[in-house]
């Protein structure tokens, strides 16, 4: 393909995709394919030669769509949003076209810098405390995932824990030829709420290290005593406290952790403090929300998703630290090939994360800040929560409903009043069934209930109202089946 | 931005970039900026109004482009190529367009099954034993970069090893609530070429087990006997070997480690193999390459980055294994909001990595596949060793140079002849001053030296030519400078 014929194909995209946007209505959000429905729509091997571009071209509607789960559709309510907009579409593609990365600050100056600039302006959008801004020890990067800024955040913490315990047991660092000291090592313990996101569970088991996952309230919330009371159980087993996340928007209910009374905590037991706010950190850019952030001036590094709530697509997730230096010390390691003149003055991406390379994300966050610009990013987050409070008035409406938890943000946890958990997840399967919307479900203290999130960004009280009455039209159907038996 | 202004600026972005790559020649690799250009010139805060588009458009050139190390210039010859080619930006362009991705097969059965069958195309193309390929156990996954890909290796053959050790040393497992037996854990080791990439030696710190760093012949392979006599030290010390991993086409010099002596060594000590070709993967696809990969037969896992040498942009890295059960077993959290019918029969990709979310990755690379077809691709990777050819003979021709290694791939490994190693540092000093190429160099058996890689896709032997004379210039000018002194 010479440039020419890229400028015709790429627009054909373009156009596939503003239309695909335009008429999005149109299509239902769950696919309708069984297991392995792809595989016999295309060959067996690659092509030997260049297949022609109208056949890929068609390929998209004959073998993509039919399996493609509309995450963009606005009748999609489940897990939480993932993000896309024009603007970080076009930021993207300039990423991709470019071609340029930069797993150093030389490998690419401008992913670099940009990425400072913007992490840096992000923060100023949430009003960090200014220790996470770029200048002094702090500093944000984009990492892939939340899963992956919980890692890297405990991994961290773990050096940081076993560099002071050698100062008492000797060598037990990261010395790779040396290895472990496996008593010290094996009495590493984090905490998390026990609401928190499986990846916590996940990132325990990477670094092998004790996950004591903390039992939350009534609210389902981590609370400071309840987190007190789980360290000095520890602490009196021998074993070593260092790390704990505090989750602000959990994935069940998008219940909020006292940020305020765990952080003294953390404080006092000497251990690392991580934020994860996946979902909901996008809304601390409006100060009626940022009031849930209080208590991030002791946390020791904070993380949401701009892929989630704020328009930019996966993956792009934000990771700040107090003390970036404790990361470097973690992960770096020198070699010849990379090194060059002033790298030590200089920020390289690749010595705070798992992967070496780093691609240059900055780019379609630059274009969706920009194009937005903070007022009207708040209009969308606000537009978000808006309609989900429509969507609980009309749930909280219908006597044959409950709304099972308070609605903050885009989330609305609701079941079928007085039925078994068990009816409340036919209730969910006959509506995967229909296909005209797509929600999720969760147990949280022993409650199955169902999830209504709003993901799309141009989501209107219409769309809200036809989702409400697809749900409505399963549920009487459902009902009326349960009578009759 | 509405979809009728989406396709006008995006259409830009498509002009834009196409004319990038057009006139990609007149620009220098390398850019002229100082560390803390970009702050300057970007306010200090995100917008609180949008910005207007054409003053984002304006600061492409204006901000990235003084600060862009041009990876797609025929005269970057640094580290190796990372991959870009229209087809694969029309690929991703969709992906970022569509906005639907698939941690699990119900949240995008397209992505997930178009992601299987590429992968056993590719598989195919490399001829891959047949247990890598989907259907029984094996299977391929698109992972971020090789760096993930040897860590989540290592994760699950720890896992493996662990879960062997508990038959006889009792509960040592990945349970997070009891923790790991310190005892065991601490005498995990793994092995790998001391010529292995860094990341290597981070996976290590990472998953907190030893590395021995096998010491690399002459040739800077590593050996069976050399594999042998390192894990049979060990095992003598009361370590417990798990893992080795062997590098095909090593970073300082593309060096091949002795896979046939390798495999059976690791055979017999019952421990996972892995083998990272990052890079020189993609000549596999050549039959004239293939005989490099002879012995993949006992290997547990397999890796390469079509983002490096497949015309597949940053991040694609395609990672196999023989038996994917291994890594489900050591990764897998089950959790009643991301369970659905059938979960059992089918492949969800968040088991099998360190994000939660998992990329519409496939998309491009199919557009790469069927674009190029298997011929395209394989004439794109001749034509690169090709020239790196005719340059071995334009540095082999002038006796003030010397080539250090063999040529087998895209590579050349060269110096000033009989001119310190300081000396020759200087040398990669003054080039990257000159800025009209883009070298990297390094040092191996305290030799060092430059690396000139052919990096773009469309080189030709023109640019070689162009670059050689850069080369030879400044070498002329430093060496009259240094007669001087």
């Amino acid at each position: 393909m010479d440039s020419d014929e890229f400028r015709q194909r790429a627009k054909q995209i373009v156009d596939y995709v503003a239309g695909y946007h335009d008429t999005i209505r149109q299509r239902r959000p769950v696919p309708d394919v069984t297991l392995g429905y792809l595989k016999p729509l295309v060959p067996a091997a690659a092509p030997e030669d260049p297949d022609k571009w109208n056949d890929i071209f068609e390929d998209i509607e004959r073998v993509i769509m039919p399996g493609l789960t509309h995450w963009q559709s606005p009748y999609f309510h489940g897990y939480y949003p993932v993000g896309q907009s024009f603007a970080e579409t076009c930021g993207d593609l300039l990423c991709n076209g470019l071609g340029s990365f930069g797993f150093s600050w030389i490998t690419c100056p401008a992913a670099t810098e940009l990425e400072i600039v913007v992490m840096d302006w992000l923060a100023k959008m949430l009003t960090l405390p200014s220790e996470f801004l770029s200048g002094g020890k702090g500093g944000g990067i984009l990492q892939s995932t939340a899963s992956e800024s919980t890692l890297v955040t405990m991994l961290t913490a773990r050096n940081v824990m076993l560099t002071r315990m050698s100062a008492t047991h000797g060598p037990v660092g990261r010395d790779v030829k040396e290895g472990i000291d496996g008593d010290v090592f094996s009495r590493l313990v984090a905490y998390s709420s026990d609401q928190a996101h499986l990846s916590m569970q996940r990132a325990c088991m990477f670094s092998a290290i004790r996950l004591h996952a903390v039992e939350s309230d009534d609210k389902e919330r981590m609370t400071g005593p309840a987190l007190a009371k789980a360290i000095a159980i520890d602490v009196e087993k021998g074993l070593i406290p260092f790390y704990c996340m505090a989750t602000l928007g959990t994935t069940a209910s998008c219940a909020f952790d006292d940020l305020k009374e765990i952080g003294p905590v953390c404080k006092k037991a000497g251990i690392w403090l991580h934020i994860d706010a996946a979902y909901a950190g996008s809304s601390f850019i409006c100060p009626e929300f940022r009031p849930l952030l209080d208590g991030v001036e002791v946390a020791d590094s904070f993380n949401f998703n701009p892929h989630k709530w704020l328009l930019t697509s996966f993956d792009c997730s934000a990771l700040w630290y107090r003390d970036s230096s404790k990361t470097i010390e973690a992960f770096s390691v020198k070699e010849v090939m990379f090194s060059y003149e002033h790298e030590d003055t200089t920020i390289d991406f690749s010595h705070r994360e798992i992967p070496f390379g780093h691609r240059f994300r900055a780019l379609k966050l630059w274009f969706v800040l920009r194009l937005y610009g903070v007022n009207g990013l708040q209009a969308y987050v606000r537009k978000h929560v808006y309609l989900a409070q429509e969507f609980e008035k009309l749930v909280a409406a219908d006597d044959r409903f409950e709304v099972t938890h308070p609605v903050t943000h885009g989330l609305v946890c609701f079941r079928l009043r007085q039925c078994s958990n068990d009816l409340n997840a036919l209730f969910l399967a006959k509506l995967t069934t229909d296909r005209r919307v797509y929600l999720t479900a969760t147990t949280s203290k022993d409650v199955y209930f169902l999830r209504f999130v709003v993901c799309w960004r141009k989501t209107e009280k219409s769309d809200i109202l036809y989702s409400w009455n697809v749900i409505r039209e399963v549920a009487t159907a459902l009902l009326e089946d349960t009578k009759k038996q």
